[in-house]
């Protein structure tokens, strides 16, 4: 059994502050600051060059991407780290695409994190091949798989909503037409138990800076299926993806498995702070994390339907059709997650009109959700969201 | 004139250690401990998600990229940070060859730095358009550059020799049979003054962990000039290059200038300590850097070869037209710089026969040259790197 209030000492939680945020960026491992002052003086200032031997930093994306393939049904060496999320989604889409080359249909969904759309018209554009990028409804994804589809390419949270595909079931649907299926896991990585193996995922790609906690800009990973990672020749071939990098060969010779979606030099810091989150997560088993992130998204349901009728659920109500987060619509969203954030209470407004809450049990618990339904109800029971300061919205770029 | 001494003063510089090789992997700046510390605990400790605009996070690929901008000859507002240098190499050319959509050649040449050229091929083969990628050696580029040229992509600095390119005749060459021109600014940038505006690059890029001191896998930077950034539309189409990142948009609109070229979530830790190692290029004049750059590298050049007859001069005598890095081949190369690095003397061996060694004026000095003279002319002398421990190579990835 995962001791939760063993695993929420170990973050850094400001005073005054319940942070349903976790969802966007995970709060500060404790540990994060000496390892990574560790990595800085100790490492690069003593190790220098030889650091990268010596302190392991070449191996650190093999090395943590094993523990993340553990997070996510994955077997060790199927996935790596490095990048940024979009480059991920671009290198699986196009390894994807190259896997059918035959068909030309990609469907992803309206709900997708816009950057994996972006990324994917993109590519599109560049192999100006004839591919099409349909994006129907969440709900209607399973209508658009038939026998020219060429990638399923989802993302399994919604970062709105927080509605939950069937992964297993798009996957096999998908499969059963010749189709290659993508997953992105921003939303899922840490927020509950994740099988890409027994779902038999072909690739999956996700970040590390939301429930795995791995702090603002930490790399992104890569899942590639055993089965097709031998075929797949990088369209992002960077000299770390290369069987032997330190041999300069002019000509781009794919790396052992899933070492070729690396690209090129990795973010040492980023990585070393990203290890100490790593190291709570061998103390929880997302069995645990799941349950407790039922309990305390129904609580919160519950208590903010029963205190503050102008909200409205705008996620599933099925915990077991969403992911760990719980969204509320209002028109004024904005201004009140501005007067909740004023209050200490920190979620996220999505536009138009999403008020979304994220549920960590890493680090929440039920004092934190009773504590953050106080402060809403107290806000939208008595209007005091309603000020010009909190409606005032700054462009943020 | 710059403070040679200040700047030495303001880097952590190991005891026992002549550090050569600072165009691989410059040192720690003394200040970038603190800041990366506060960075992790000040900020994201206690900002958290917050700290993407209170703490300008978000806004530090433009306000560094601006600070890089002025040691290469850019005006603000064209230079933005983030990825690694492969990929921006991958930006710059998908966007160089769609504004020459009729011409299909691309030439680079073959002591270019290996992960350029695998980037370029795996876009040539993305696109699937016929592209040719011609790697004549560096010598014979200009007899390559004629009217079938759509783009001519070099690194200024070859990394093995450092010989370098004359940026602004060849820019000139290939603007006048109508080509597009990148420069890979790798060894160039922080060694001498470069001067993309004046030389009209067209796109420029470079890695900021080598003369400018980021640190491990600090971000790459990306120049576009002005005239032609309106007309990017970029293949690496990230939610973070999007005019309104924040209005969650179904549709790619590029944002404006520069931003476009950026993709995902910057890299934050490693930004702080750039950050610092930009403050110390705030105190140099990089025509004081390339002058003492040039007394130490002919002062190295004259006393190796009046003492160990045996290494041969693999870098261009004049230098002018060589970087800030000295080469000497010798077919022993490997176990020579093995035993270098055993008696403290950094630098590196680059497949099959280069000893290479970086000359990085903010900290390097003739007092190291001289002890590093020392230390070279004793090996080679007395056949110190003659032992079976400095043959064996290990793999490194």
């Amino acid at each position: 059994m995962t001791d939760f209030a063993r695993t929420k000492s170990l973050f850094v939680l400001p005073e005054g502050v319940i942070y349903l945020d976790g969802n966007s960026l995970g709060p500060l491992p404790k540990a994060a600051a000496a390892r990574v002052q560790k990595t800085v003086e100790s490492e690069w200032g003593n190790m220098l060059i030889s650091g990268w031997n010596k302190a392991g930093w070449m191996a650190q994306p093999s090395h943590l991407g094993d523990r993340i393939a553990r997070l996510i049904g994955a077997p060790d060496g199927t996935v790596t780290l490095g990048d940024t999320l979009s480059v991920k989604v671009y290198q699986a889409l196009a390894a994807a695409l190259a896997l059918r080359p035959d068909r030309k249909k990609i469907v992803s969904d309206n709900g997708n994190f816009p950057t994996d759309l972006y990324m994917a018209r993109g590519l599109i554009e560049s192999l100006n091949a004839g591919h099409v990028l349909c994006t129907p409804a969440p709900e209607d994804v399973a209508d658009e798989i038939d026998t020219d589809l060429a990638v399923l390419m989802l993302t399994e949270v919604d970062y709105r909503t927080g509605r939950r595909h069937d992964m297993k079931a798009l996957t096999q649907a998908a499969h059963a037409v010749g189709a290659i299926v993508i997953w992105d896991l921003a939303h899922s990585a840490g927020a509950f138990p994740v099988d890409v193996a027994g779902c038999n995922a072909d690739f999956a790609v996700g970040c590390t800076y939301k429930y795995l906690n791995g702090g603002p800009g930490a790399p992104a990973f890569i899942y590639v299926a055993p089965e097709h990672i031998e075929n797949v020749q990088p369209a992002l071939a960077g000299w770390l993806g290369h069987d032997a990098p330190f041999e300069f060969d002019l000509k781009y010779r794919a790396g052992t498995g899933i070492e070729r979606m690396r690209v090129g030099t990795p973010p040492v810091l980023q990585m070393a702070a990203l290890e100490t989150a790593l190291d709570i997560w061998d103390l929880a088993d997302l069995k645990d994390v799941q349950a407790k992130s039922i309990d305390l998204t129904q609580a919160f349901i519950a208590e903010i339907e029963a205190t503050c009728p102008s909200l409205t659920l705008a996620s599933p109500r099925d915990p077991n059709t969403r992911g760990s987060q719980v969204s509320f619509a209002h028109p004024e969203g904005y201004a009140i997650m501005q007067a909740l954030i004023a209050r200490g209470v920190i979620g996220d407004f999505r536009a138009p009109n999403i008020l979304r809450f994220g549920f960590t049990p890493l680090y929440i618990d039920m004092a934190d959700v009773q504590g953050a339904v106080a402060i809403i109800a107290d806000i939208m029971t008595n209007d005091l969201w309603d000020r010009p300061e909190y409606k005032t919205r700054a462009r943020v770029t």
